[in-house]
């Protein structure tokens, strides 16, 4: 599964992967995942915005077709509450393998393991891979867990613009699905427990294998600095009102002040006006990813950063404005899910992460949710580079093997 | 005229002009251009990149059709040097409505000034239009002037491509032009003198109308910052290669070391990979735009700027890669024109400038030549607010029609 997945969305030049949600690259792996649960006789469920669980009746079917636990609302599909398990497809731009494939594939894995163990229980499991979690393509990082989940209105979602200026309701009308049917999900009715396996992402986990305690609080922040556009080799640098010095500075202020406080900021994206080698910038809007262990470090980090750039604009002439674009707070994963897990996996690490998870909308939602980790030697993650080792990546899927059926018992 | 060219090529959200060469804006000024000189009678020689001068013979025409002062090459068209004026119609991207078509502006309205005033000569008087003076589609300031004066060769020339990644050569034939013809131009033999009219663009001339004494070195520069992409939540600060770090100081680097010479110093363009907002970036390119009043200053400034971005790099654990796009040096107009222009205008003030020109290409390919300088009240250029009061370019026409009666006397 691995090997056949890995060209999808692959950038040759870069090694990297360019799978946004609706794009040619993601459908295609969205293809590969269908095409892995019809041969393993999964039936698909789909929400309206494309969320996808595939479900296995460890018990086999019933008379009317449906998944043991009940009749279905379809042939298939359990009408009780399972234990799903999954991640998703899509990527970061220039991502790596293993941040989200990982855990479907892996979710794959452990049913057909369970499946050649003969393993048998009422209880349906399901395998689901959930739409655009990284917001690589409409800047909301868990999209399709956001909207399944309700926290999300869906006109705030159809009316999303990618960098092209193309909405989700145009992109999902694109790829053939209907944005009328975008809302709250059915699915989560039946996902009576959740469990996400998921490549670790900063070098935290020294076993193979580890569970989550917490998802840090998070907050994407849009600063838009505004001076005035001027000619690059007349005006006096004295006259300028450039606000691309503002920026750099609140970069640097950036990092720094997370160093101080063991948090997270980072300036990975930026747009420049008019973006000439020969003008004074009039404009640079520059994204803040910023996450710490508690709501009160993030709130003062945004703080001190935001009033050392308003400090400079001060000094440069210009004005800056901060909205926050999203803001996720602290998940933590409910303690006795958790301890059940280290029960499984007889004493694993337990330790939190700073990056978001569907994982971490379904435990806001109500559903008892769990995340295991499999190890990451170089911490690397949303990069080329990212990698596990093969045999780590075994014991994760021997281990969520063990989950699922302590679970679904 | 002016009313007319006013909306040719303007965004109406920011009062900006995107008239890149070879676009449909661009074009639209240029059809304008003909136009003008259609109904003025002047027979418009066009090169092989499509440079236009508009030949006016002020002694009237020979019997075979040719400008006085020999056989033309086609009919209206001198064969002797003449004394040409004019400037460009391109734009930066967002600029201003005086950066060029003052000039263009200007040398048509001097002509009208000097025909109604029944002005006669043998010398012919032309008013040329220099295509993509700006360099804001292809890069290469004063692309067509260049390749006119012979200093970049046509291969070269052609090989140049705008960020869509469009070459020069099929933008060409696009717009009807053949390649094959890009190369040293024949209009040159015929720039017995070149003047041109420009706003001024720093704030550092206080009369109406002034006279150049040189244009400043002037270089553009790419810095390439190298680091390694990683995930925005998860990799601990210090663990990080984020070259958006180097870069940050780098900006603000070169800001300080330009105020400490007296020099100009702008990162004015940016491209960020991945660009995401969860990723720190593998890559940084930055452009620098650097100016000083001699070579010397403006060597040891980007030396100065240089330095601190390496040493920044070590200590971010990224790379820095500086490449010079293109160094133009200092250009001193010929004294003894400069003066004559001065007592034309009766001992008008003399100043440098730190903007490039078309008239510095065709001074460094030994054409006499002299430019004059319209009050900037603001010093505010390569903007929509860029500004000349309407009695100060009055004035520009008649020290310009009064220049080129000197000159061709």
């Amino acid at each position: 599964m691995w090997a056949a997945l890995a060209a999808v969305g692959r950038d040759p030049s870069t090694g990297g992967y360019r799978r946004g949600g609706w794009t040619p690259s993601e459908r295609a792996a969205t293809d590969w995942f269908l095409d892995q649960c019809a041969a393993r006789g999964l039936a698909v469920e789909s929400d309206g915005i494309g969320n996808l669980v595939a479900w296995w009746a460890p018990g086999g079917f019933g008379a009317d077709g449906a998944a043991v636990g009940g009749s279905g609302t379809s042939a298939g599909v359990p009408a009780v509450p399972g234990v799903v398990t999954g991640s998703h497809l899509d990527s970061v731009i220039d991502g790596g393998a293993f941040d989200g494939p990982l855990g479907v594939v892996s979710a794959l894995a452990a049913v057909d393991l369970l499946r050649a163990s003969g393993f048998s229980s009422s209880v349906p499991i399901g395998v689901g891979a959930f739409v655009e979690e990284e917001g690589s393509r409409f800047g909301m990082p868990c999209l399709g867990s956001r909207v399944a989940a309700g926290v999300l209105p869906a006109s705030k979602a159809l009316a999303l613009k990618d960098r092209a200026g193309v909405s989700l309701a145009d992109a999902l009308a694109e790829a053939g699905t209907d944005p009328a049917g975008v809302g709250p999900s059915p699915l989560l009715a039946r996902m009576g427990t959740f469990v996400e396996l998921h490549v670790e992402q900063g070098r935290a986990l020294t076993a193979p294998v580890g569970v989550a305690s917490s998802i840090w609080p998070h907050g994407r922040y849009r600063f838009t600095f505004t001076g005035e556009a001027n000619h690059a080799g007349t005006t006096l640098m004295e006259d300028r009102h450039d606000p691309m010095l503002t920026y750099a500075m609140t970069a640097l202020a950036a990092n720094k002040q997370a160093r101080l406080v063991g948090a997270r900021a980072t300036f990975g994206r930026l747009a420049v006006e008019p973006n000439g080698t020969n003008a004074v910038p009039s404009q640079v809007t520059a994204w803040l990813d910023a996450r710490a262990g508690s709501t009160e470090v993030l709130e003062s980090l945004l703080e001190a950063i935001t009033r050392q750039a308003v400090e400079r604009a001060g000094r440069d002439g210009t004005k800056v404005d901060v909205v926050a674009e999203s803001v996720s707070p602290v998940v933590d994963f409910p303690a006795g899910l958790r301890d059940r897990l280290v029960g499984v996996l007889d004493g694993a690490p337990v330790l939190p992460t700073g990056a978001g998870h569907d994982a971490g909308v379904f435990s806001d939602a109500g559903i008892p949710t769990a995340m295991l980790f499999v190890r990451n030697p170089t911490g690397v993650s949303h990069s080329p580079a990212e990698h596990a080792e093969m045999d780590d990546c075994l014991a994760g899927v021997e281990t969520l093997a063990a989950v699922l059926k302590d679970l679904a018992q």
